[in-house]
Protein backbone atom coordinates (compact mmCIF):
# COMPACT_ATOMS: atom_id res chain seq x y z
CA UNK A 1 0.00 0.00 0.00
CA UNK A 2 1.54 3.74 -1.13
CA UNK A 3 1.49 6.28 1.18
CA UNK A 4 2.31 9.68 0.86
CA UNK A 5 5.28 12.18 1.70
CA UNK A 6 3.06 14.25 3.70
CA UNK A 7 4.94 17.43 2.41
CA UNK A 8 3.44 16.44 -1.06
CA UNK A 9 -0.13 16.46 -0.27
CA UNK A 10 -2.21 19.57 -1.12
CA UNK A 11 -4.74 21.36 1.68
CA UNK A 12 -6.87 20.53 -1.49
CA UNK A 13 -6.43 16.87 -1.36
CA UNK A 14 -6.94 16.85 2.90
CA UNK A 15 -9.92 18.96 2.40
CA UNK A 16 -11.78 16.82 -0.20
CA UNK A 17 -11.10 13.78 2.21
CA UNK A 18 -12.19 15.33 5.00
CA UNK A 19 -15.71 16.21 3.38
CA UNK A 20 -16.85 13.29 3.16
CA UNK A 21 -19.08 12.50 6.94
CA UNK A 22 -18.52 8.83 6.37
CA UNK A 23 -14.43 9.71 6.05
CA UNK A 24 -14.82 11.80 9.69
CA UNK A 25 -16.43 9.32 11.46
CA UNK A 26 -13.68 6.84 10.53
CA UNK A 27 -11.14 9.54 12.09
CA UNK A 28 -13.29 10.19 14.82
CA UNK A 29 -13.69 6.61 15.92
CA UNK A 30 -10.06 5.97 15.64
CA UNK A 31 -9.40 9.29 18.03
CA UNK A 32 -12.26 7.99 20.39
CA UNK A 33 -10.69 4.52 20.28
CA UNK A 34 -7.14 5.56 20.76
CA UNK A 35 -5.60 2.55 19.10
CA UNK A 36 -5.01 0.98 16.02
CA UNK A 37 -8.31 -0.45 15.10
CA UNK A 38 -8.51 -3.14 11.61
CA UNK A 39 -10.76 -2.07 9.05
CA UNK A 40 -14.03 -4.50 10.17
CA UNK A 41 -14.32 -2.97 13.49
CA UNK A 42 -15.29 0.75 12.09
CA UNK A 43 -19.24 1.42 12.66
CA UNK A 44 -20.72 3.13 9.50
CA UNK A 45 -24.00 3.43 7.89
CA UNK A 46 -22.20 1.91 4.39
CA UNK A 47 -21.12 -1.66 3.04
CA UNK A 48 -17.33 -2.65 3.87
CA UNK A 49 -16.98 -2.15 0.43
CA UNK A 50 -17.89 1.28 0.17
CA UNK A 51 -15.70 1.95 3.55
CA UNK A 52 -12.86 0.48 1.77
CA UNK A 53 -12.74 3.41 -0.45
CA UNK A 54 -13.18 5.83 2.05
CA UNK A 55 -10.21 3.88 3.78
CA UNK A 56 -8.26 4.47 0.62
CA UNK A 57 -8.97 7.82 0.04
CA UNK A 58 -8.42 8.82 3.82
CA UNK A 59 -4.49 6.84 2.88
CA UNK A 60 -3.93 8.52 -0.30
CA UNK A 61 -4.22 12.31 1.57
CA UNK A 62 -2.17 11.21 4.18
CA UNK A 63 -5.04 11.16 7.17
CA UNK A 64 -4.44 7.18 8.03
CA UNK A 65 -1.62 4.64 7.63
CA UNK A 66 -2.76 1.24 7.15
CA UNK A 67 -0.75 -1.90 7.70
CA UNK A 68 -1.35 -5.69 7.67
CA UNK A 69 -1.40 -7.68 10.78
CA UNK A 70 -1.78 -11.08 8.95
CA UNK A 71 -4.61 -10.87 7.20
CA UNK A 72 -6.19 -8.08 8.66
CA UNK A 73 -6.13 -4.95 7.36
CA UNK A 74 -4.66 -2.03 10.75
CA UNK A 75 -5.40 1.67 10.05
CA UNK A 76 -3.67 4.35 12.12
CA UNK A 77 -3.73 7.81 12.31
CA UNK A 78 -1.02 10.03 11.29
CA UNK A 79 -1.61 12.36 13.28
CA UNK A 80 2.14 14.05 14.06
CA UNK A 81 3.10 14.30 10.57
CA UNK A 82 -0.53 15.60 9.45
CA UNK A 83 0.11 18.56 12.62
CA UNK A 84 3.98 18.94 10.90
CA UNK A 85 1.97 19.55 7.60
CA UNK A 86 -1.37 21.48 8.59
CA UNK A 87 -0.89 22.32 12.18
CA UNK A 88 -4.23 22.71 13.99
CA UNK A 89 -6.51 21.59 11.34
CA UNK A 90 -6.96 17.42 12.45
CA UNK A 91 -7.29 19.21 15.79
CA UNK A 92 -9.92 21.36 14.46
CA UNK A 93 -12.01 18.85 12.61
CA UNK A 94 -11.93 16.16 15.13
CA UNK A 95 -13.26 18.92 17.76
CA UNK A 96 -15.73 20.13 15.46
CA UNK A 97 -17.05 16.32 14.80
CA UNK A 98 -16.49 15.44 18.81
CA UNK A 99 -18.74 18.37 20.24
CA UNK A 100 -21.32 17.71 16.74
CA UNK A 101 -21.60 13.99 17.56
CA UNK A 102 -22.43 15.01 21.55
CA UNK A 103 -25.16 17.72 19.93
CA UNK A 104 -26.71 14.30 18.16
CA UNK A 105 -24.98 14.80 14.53
CA UNK A 106 -22.46 12.88 12.79
CA UNK B 1 -28.75 39.25 2.81
CA UNK B 2 -29.50 36.45 5.38
CA UNK B 3 -26.68 35.55 7.51
CA UNK B 4 -26.97 32.31 9.61
CA UNK B 5 -26.79 31.99 13.15
CA UNK B 6 -23.75 29.70 13.42
CA UNK B 7 -24.88 27.86 16.27
CA UNK B 8 -26.85 26.47 13.55
CA UNK B 9 -24.21 26.05 11.24
CA UNK B 10 -22.65 22.13 10.91
CA UNK B 11 -19.23 21.49 10.23
CA UNK B 12 -20.57 19.33 7.14
CA UNK B 13 -21.43 22.82 5.70
CA UNK B 14 -18.36 25.01 6.01
CA UNK B 15 -16.06 22.19 4.78
CA UNK B 16 -17.99 22.22 2.08
CA UNK B 17 -17.36 25.69 1.50
CA UNK B 18 -13.98 25.34 1.92
CA UNK B 19 -12.83 22.58 -0.04
CA UNK B 20 -13.28 24.95 -2.87
CA UNK B 21 -10.13 26.72 -4.03
CA UNK B 22 -11.89 29.76 -4.83
CA UNK B 23 -13.61 30.25 -1.94
CA UNK B 24 -10.14 29.39 0.08
CA UNK B 25 -8.38 32.24 -2.31
CA UNK B 26 -11.48 34.81 -1.27
CA UNK B 27 -10.66 33.91 2.65
CA UNK B 28 -7.10 34.13 2.83
CA UNK B 29 -7.40 37.98 0.42
CA UNK B 30 -9.73 38.82 3.27
CA UNK B 31 -6.68 38.07 5.82
CA UNK B 32 -4.23 39.30 3.97
CA UNK B 33 -6.11 42.38 3.14
CA UNK B 34 -6.50 43.07 7.05
CA UNK B 35 -9.70 44.76 6.23
CA UNK B 36 -13.70 44.54 4.47
CA UNK B 37 -13.55 44.27 0.87
CA UNK B 38 -15.79 44.84 -2.20
CA UNK B 39 -16.82 42.17 -4.22
CA UNK B 40 -14.97 43.68 -7.34
CA UNK B 41 -12.11 44.13 -5.57
CA UNK B 42 -10.80 39.83 -5.14
CA UNK B 43 -8.50 38.69 -7.32
CA UNK B 44 -9.60 35.46 -8.63
CA UNK B 45 -9.85 33.37 -11.73
CA UNK B 46 -13.44 33.26 -12.35
CA UNK B 47 -15.82 36.02 -13.70
CA UNK B 48 -18.03 38.03 -11.36
CA UNK B 49 -21.12 36.09 -11.64
CA UNK B 50 -19.02 32.92 -10.36
CA UNK B 51 -17.51 34.36 -7.54
CA UNK B 52 -20.99 35.94 -6.34
CA UNK B 53 -22.26 32.53 -6.15
CA UNK B 54 -18.99 31.53 -4.49
CA UNK B 55 -19.68 34.42 -1.93
CA UNK B 56 -23.27 33.30 -1.41
CA UNK B 57 -21.73 29.99 -0.93
CA UNK B 58 -19.84 31.41 2.19
CA UNK B 59 -22.01 33.48 3.19
CA UNK B 60 -24.67 30.86 3.57
CA UNK B 61 -21.85 28.80 6.03
CA UNK B 62 -21.58 31.74 8.24
CA UNK B 63 -18.08 32.30 6.93
CA UNK B 64 -18.42 35.74 5.86
CA UNK B 65 -20.66 38.88 6.37
CA UNK B 66 -22.04 40.71 3.24
CA UNK B 67 -23.63 44.26 3.81
CA UNK B 68 -23.80 47.46 1.48
CA UNK B 69 -21.85 50.76 1.55
CA UNK B 70 -24.22 52.55 -1.15
CA UNK B 71 -24.22 49.65 -4.20
CA UNK B 72 -21.14 48.34 -2.88
CA UNK B 73 -21.72 44.94 -1.48
CA UNK B 74 -18.51 44.78 1.32
CA UNK B 75 -17.38 41.20 2.54
CA UNK B 76 -15.49 40.79 6.10
CA UNK B 77 -14.90 37.17 7.61
CA UNK B 78 -16.73 36.28 10.63
CA UNK B 79 -13.58 35.31 12.36
CA UNK B 80 -14.53 35.43 16.39
CA UNK B 81 -17.90 33.80 15.87
CA UNK B 82 -16.74 31.47 13.92
CA UNK B 83 -13.60 30.82 16.03
CA UNK B 84 -16.24 30.34 18.80
CA UNK B 85 -18.70 27.77 17.23
CA UNK B 86 -15.85 26.00 15.20
CA UNK B 87 -12.31 26.54 17.42
CA UNK B 88 -9.17 26.35 15.06
CA UNK B 89 -10.68 25.74 12.14
CA UNK B 90 -10.82 28.72 10.26
CA UNK B 91 -7.19 29.87 11.49
CA UNK B 92 -5.85 26.37 10.33
CA UNK B 93 -7.29 26.57 7.33
CA UNK B 94 -6.09 30.33 6.56
CA UNK B 95 -2.48 28.97 7.57
CA UNK B 96 -1.91 25.81 5.45
CA UNK B 97 -3.64 28.22 2.24
CA UNK B 98 -0.80 30.92 2.93
CA UNK B 99 2.01 28.08 3.55
CA UNK B 100 0.94 26.71 0.07
CA UNK B 101 0.26 30.04 -2.10
CA UNK B 102 4.18 30.76 -0.79
CA UNK B 103 5.19 27.96 -2.33
CA UNK B 104 3.57 28.28 -5.56
CA UNK B 105 -0.19 26.83 -5.30
CA UNK B 106 -3.38 28.23 -4.14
Amino acid sequence: MDHPDLALVSLQQVLEALVDPVRRMVVAQLVRKGEDMSCGTFEAPVALSTLTHHFNVLREAGVIRQYYVGTMKMNTLRTGEMEERFPGLLPAVIAACVTESGAGAA
